[in-house]
C-alpha cells in the first residue's frame, strides 16, 4: 500500500501517505434489533463481520466510510436462504416484525441501493448468493435457468460446461449477481446492441409479499406492458427476484478488432455515429477521451482512442470491421493494424453443441495493447477505490446518456460543472501535474446517441471525504438533469441518485409505481428509500 | 364483387355468392346517450356515420357485425380534438358525466381493443387523427417528435421530406397510427431485431386524468423500471399517448435478398435458427408455409418459402447475404439468384442530409416474385376480410411466439387444434378442394424462437360467423396458451384475448397494473374493460 500511495503521487501530483483501515474488531455497530428464532436455524445470522461487510455498497462515500468504521446502518441480522421457500420464510417473518428487507446480490452498488437508511427501523439483509445454481440449459434456444445468487463467474463457470456464455461482463462482474443486475438494469459486455441486461431475459421469477410473479418465457410477446420491463430496474422494491431464464451463446471464435486515433474528439463522435447508424453493431465500440486513455495506460494523452471489435461463434467478421474502419477513416481516424482470431479448428462451429471444450477464457481477454490495457484498468478500477480511499484521493464515476444532437453541449457542460465542483470542494485545480482530473470515455453508443462515463480523481481532504463526495456528486448530477441526461445509464438509482431521479421520471409513472407498489408490499418492507420514499 | 367471389369459389372450393352489406340508412343505431355542451363547438360530434365508423375495430367478428348493420356497441359520441388541451378537455368533461373514453387511432384493431362494450355506461370514442404532425426532425441523432394521430402513410410522407423514414410497416400501415402502434406494441417492418415498435421508441408523452406523462429523450437509459415500457402495450388504460420521440433512419440504399426452398419444413426453421443465432439480423427473415406460400400466391405449395433481405442505408449488404444463403443450403435449402440493389448514384451517401430526392418509394416494394406476391398478399389481406365476408368466407388470423426447444410440438398442436375447430365449427374437414384452410407462416424470428402467424380460412355458416369465429378463437387461444405461448406477439389483447392474456400474466403484475390504473384513472374512464376489468 505503501508502493501504491507512492505510485499515485508520482503519477497524478496529489494523494497522500497510505493510511490503514480501522480494523473490525475496533469498528463499534450497533446491537440487533431482531432477534430470528431459533427454529430458523442458520437461516439468520447476527455475527458482525457478515452484518458489517453488507451495511453499504461500493460507492466512493460508502468505501471511505468503511476504511473510518463508520457503519452507520448495518443489518440487523442477515438472512441467507438457500431457496425460494426460505426466501418467502423471510419475508413472511419480516413483515410480521415490522421489519424491511433489503435484497443483496454482490453488494457492489455504487448508489446507495444496499444501505439500510432506515433510522429506527429494524432490516433484514437478503443475501440470495446461495441460490446459484445454473438450473437448466436450453441449447437449441441458446436460454438457460439461471437463480439470482449466481455471481458472474459463478454463473459462467457453470455454462462453460455447455460451451455458452452468457456474455454479461459489468466491472462488477466478478462480485455482482444476476439478480442484482436485472433489478438495476446493468450494462453488460456488449456496447451497441444488447447494452443492458434487459436484453438479454427471457422471464423472471420473483417473490413478492402478495405471492409469486412468473411471467412466460417467450422470445417476444405483445401482450400488454411487459411483466419483465416492470421488474427490470425495479431495484428490489417490488419483490424479490429469485431466477430468470436469459439468453446465452456459444463463445465467440471469431474476432476483429482495431484501435482508431483522433486528433479531434469531434471527429471521433462522428466517426462512432456513422458507425451505429449504419447498423453494424460492435460488440465493442468504446472511446476514450485522451486524458482517460493516458489515465488507464491506454494511450500517450495526445489522441482520443477508439476501441473497435467485433466477434461472433459463427462466421468471419473481417468484413464489418473494414466497414467501420473505412467509416472512421473518412473522420479523419488513424487505425492501427487490425487483429483477426479464427477459431483452432479452422472449421465453422455449429450451434447449441454441448461439451464443448472448455478451454477458453473464463473472463474477456484483450485483443492488442491498447484494449488490453484499458480493459484491465476496467476491471480493475473498483478495487483501485479501495486503495484511493487508503491514500487520500476522492474518486468518483458517474454516468449517463445523450441524443448525439446535443452531445457536445451537454458534455462540455458536465465536464466544466465535474471540473468547477471539484476545485471548491478540493481546492485545486488547474491543469496538468497535481491537478484534479476529470475525464470521459463512451461506454455505449446507440444510433440516437451515447452513454457518456465520467471520472474524477482529486485529493481528498482527509476526514471530510464524504461531504466532499457528496457536494460533486450533487453538482454534477444537477448538470446531468438540468442537461436533459438521465441520472443514470446502468449505475441505477438506489438512494444516491433519488432526488435527480424523482425530476427525471414522468409524475404520473412515478404515482403508478408508488401504487404498484403498495399493492405489493402493502407493509413496504422491500428495499424501501430506494426508487420511492420509503 | 360477384367476381371476387367466383374467383374465391374457384381457387378455395368454397364461399357463396357475394351479398351486399346493409347500407348506413339502414343500420339502426342507439340513440347517443351523451349531449356536448356547445361550447366545445366541433370538438365532438353525434353524426351516424361518424359514430358508426368507430363502434369496432377489424377483426372478423367486426366486420361480419358490420355487414349485417349489428353496430351493438357505437359510441356515444365521438371527440376530435385538435390538440393536446382538447384531449384534456375530453377527458376532464367525460369524467365529470360519468363517461368512459375510448383512444381511437385507426381503429385497426382486430382483438376489441376500440369496441365500447359496456352497457349501460355512455361513451366517448376519442380520434386522435386530427393530431398528427412531424413536429421536429433530429437529423443528427435521426428522430423524429411524431403526433400520435399520424397514420402510417402521413407520417411516412412528412419523413419523407427530410429523406427520412421510420420504416414501420405493420399490416395495418395505411389507417393505422403511432400512438395506436404505441398502445399495442404494433410489430413493424423488421423480422429481426426491432420487431416491435418497442425498440424504435425514445421518448413517449401521454394525458392522463392525473396530469401529463412525459419521459425523457434518450438513446438509453437505467433509471428505474423504463417509464415508456408501461406505456408501450397499455391500450389506452393509462393515459392517451399524444406524442413521440421516435428513431427514423435513411431510406436503405442497398437491398439483397433471395428466396429459399425447402422441402421440409423442420430443415427451414434450422435455417432460420442459424441465421439469426449467428447475428445476422437480416431485415426480413420470413418463413411461408408451402400451403400459406400457395394461397398468397408466392408457391406453388410444395416448398416451403423463406424470404431473406438484408438492407442498409450505408453500405452493400452482399456479404451478410451470403452468410445466410451458405447457412440454408447447410439445411438443404434451393436458394433462387440474389437480387441486389444499389443506389443509382453509386457512391455512398451520408447520414443525416436533409432534402434528399423523394422519388423513392412510399411503401416497401418487392425485391422478386415470391417476395412481391406476399408482399402484396400481406398488404390487401385486411381488405379481402371485408370480401370474405361478403362471400360467406369464415376468416381468422392469430399470432404467438414460442421458443425454438418447444416450437416443433407447439406448432403441430396448434395447427391440429385449429383444424379440428374449424371442421367442428363449419362442418367441413380433409385436405386439398373445399377444404378449409390452416396454414402458417413465421412473422419474426429471435435467436431464442419465433413468432409463428396462422391464417384459417372456411366455409362459413351465414348468420352465424360470429359464434362460428368465436369458437374457433377460443380453441386455438387454449391451445397456445396451455402450450406455453404468448396470446399474442403483436396484435396485442384488447377485449378478445381477455381470458387467455388473464391466464398468462403473473399474477402480482396484473394487481401492480390494476393499481396503477386505480392511480392514474380513479374514474376508471380510460378503455374499461381492455387489459383490466372495465
Amino acid at each position: 500500500m505503501a508502493e501504491a500511495a507512492a505510485g499515485i503521487r508520482a503519477r497524478f501530483g496529489f494523494g497522500g501517505e497510505a493510511k490503514t483501515a480501522v480494523p473490525l474488531a475496533e469498528v463499534e455497530v450497533r446491537a440487533p434489533r431482531l432477534k430470528a428464532p431459533e427454529a430458523f436455524g442458520d437461516l439468520f445470522t447476527a455475527d458482525k463481520y457478515e452484518r458489517v461487510s453488507r451495511a453499504m455498497g461500493k460507492a466512493y462515500r460508502d468505501v471511505v466510510r468503511g476504511f473510518y468504521g463508520r457503519f452507520e446502518n448495518p443489518p440487523d441480522l442477515v438472512a441467507r436462504p438457500r431457496d425460494r421457500s426460505e426466501v418467502e420464510t423471510v419475508l413472511s417473518w419480516a413483515e410480521a416484525e415490522g421489519a424491511a428487507v433489503i435484497p443483496f446480490g454482490g453488494g457492489t452498488s455504487v448508489v446507495g441501493g444496499v444501505e439500510p437508511r432506515l433510522g429506527d427501523r429494524p432490516v433484514v439483509t437478503l443475501d440470495l448468493r446461495r441460490i446459484d445454481r445454473l438450473v437448466e440449459v436450453d441449447p437449441t434456444s441458446l436460454a438457460a435457468r439461471i437463480e439470482a445468487g449466481a455471481t458472474g463467474p459463478r454463473l459462467e463457470e457453470q455454462l462453460r460446461g455447455h460451451g455458452l456464455t452468457m456474455r454479461c461482463y459489468p466491472q462488477s462482474f466478478e462480485y455482482a449477481t444476476l439478480g442484482g443486475w436485472i433489478a438495476t438494469r446493468a450494462g453488460g459486455h456488449f456496447a451497441t446492441k444488447e447494452t443492458h441486461v434487459d436484453d438479454l431475459v427471457e422471464l423472471v421469477r420473483a417473490v413478492t409479499p402478495r405471492g409469486s410473479w412468473e411471467s412466460r418465457r417467450l422470445p417476444g410477446s405483445g401482450a400488454g406492458p411487459s411483466p419483465d420491463r416492470m421488474l427490470l430496474g425495479s431495484e428490489g422494491i417490488l419483490g424479490v427476484i429469485t431466477d430468470a431464464w436469459v439468453r446465452v451463446r456459444p463463445r465467440p471464435e471469431w474476432k476483429a478488432a482495431a484501435t482508431v486515433r483522433f486528433e479531434r474528439f469531434g471527429d471521433a463522435c462522428e466517426a462512432i455515429r456513422e458507425i451505429v447508424q449504419a447498423g453494424l453493431d460492435p460488440a465493442n465500440c468504446r472511446l476514450l477521451e485522451a486524458a482517460e486513455a493516458e489515465m488507464t495506460g491506454a494511450g500517450d494523452g495526445k489522441s482520443h482512442l477508439l476501441l473497435l471489435a467485433f466477434e461472433s461463434s459463427h462466421h468471419p467478421v473481417d468484413a464489418p470491421l473494414a466497414i467501420a474502419l473505412a467509416a472512421a477513416k473518412d473522420h479523419r481516424g488513424i487505425a492501427d493494424e487490425p487483429r483477426y482470431t479464427a477459431p483452432l479448428t479452422g472449421r465453422k462451429i455449429k450451434q447449441g453443441l454441448r461439451n464443448r471444450p472448455t478451454n477458453e477464457e473464463g473472463a474477456p481477454k484483450g485483443d492488442d495493447s491498447a484494449a488490453d490495457s484499458w480493459r484491465g484498468a476496467f476491471f480493475l478500477a473498483p478495487y483501485l477505490r479501495d486503495t484511493f480511499v487508503a491514500c487520500g484521493v476522492l474518486s468518483e464515476t458517474f454516468e449517463t446518456a445523450m441524443t448525439w444532437d446535443r452531445l457536445e453541449e451537454f458534455h462540455a457542460t458536465v465536464m466544466e460543472t465535474a471540473r468547477r465542483a471539484v476545485a471548491e470542494v478540493t481546492g485545486t485545480a488547474g491543469e496538468g501535474r497535481g491537478a484534479p482530473l476529470v475525464t470521459c470515455r463512451f461506454t455505449h453508443a446507440y444510433p440516437d446517441g451515447v452513454a457518456p462515463y465520467f471520472t474524477v480523481l482529486a485529493p481528498a481532504i482527509r476526514g471530510g471525504e464524504v461531504e466532499q463526495w457528496d457536494e460533486i456528486k450533487a453538482a454534477v448530477s444537477e448538470a446531468l438533469i438540468d442537461g436533459g441526461g438521465t441520472i443514470t445509464h446502468h449505475h441505477a438509482v438506489g438512494r444516491d441518485h433519488r432526488p435527480w431521479y424523482d425530476r427525471q421520471r414522468p409524475g404520473p409513472f412515478a404515482a403508478a409505481l408508488r401504487a404498484a407498489k403498495a399493492e405489493l408490499d402493502p407493509a413496504a418492507i422491500l428495499n424501501p428509500g430506494v426508487l420511492l420514499d420509503p
